[in-house]
């Protein structure tokens, strides 16, 4: 299950490459509700998880936490305040 | 955490919507990949959690494989077999 809590923020990769490098100029098509979404639950995750000393909860969250808040903050950077 | 297992699908909804309607012109800033093990892992948790009796864990998790699933159709009919 830690793999499988490791495989989701890896997959954000891909997500990531095209925001910050090949397709920027798609910005715009990206919803920053979303992408705030998700790490405020993955933080969330995170927290729950390092509280009750599961490393299975955060570790993954924790690296999906800042996958998200990089997605998030991108859409900020190059689309604006959008939906 | 039912709940919690809940925002997550909810928080995709605002990403389809722009996929769908709003900006279909910018599908190809999306990553198919992404997508895609988004939809898998999240399958592959819900199987996990229907064979475990666990609804807390297969609720959200059959919610968020359809959210996830109907963004990688969309994003494959609407920018191809893209990255």
């Amino acid at each position: 299950m830690l793999v499988m809590g490791i495989v989701s923020p890896m997959a954000t990769l891909p997500q990531l490459y095209k925001l910050f490098f090949s397709h920027t100029q798609h910005a715009a098509g990206l919803s920053l509700v979303t992408w705030v979404l998700y790490a405020l639950i993955t933080l969330l995750w995170a927290i729950y998880g390092i509280y009750h000393k599961n490393p299975t909860i955060w570790v993954g969250n924790a690296l999906s936490f800042l996958m998200d808040a990089a997605m998030a903050g991108g859409i900020y950077v190059y689309a604006g305040f959008v939906i």
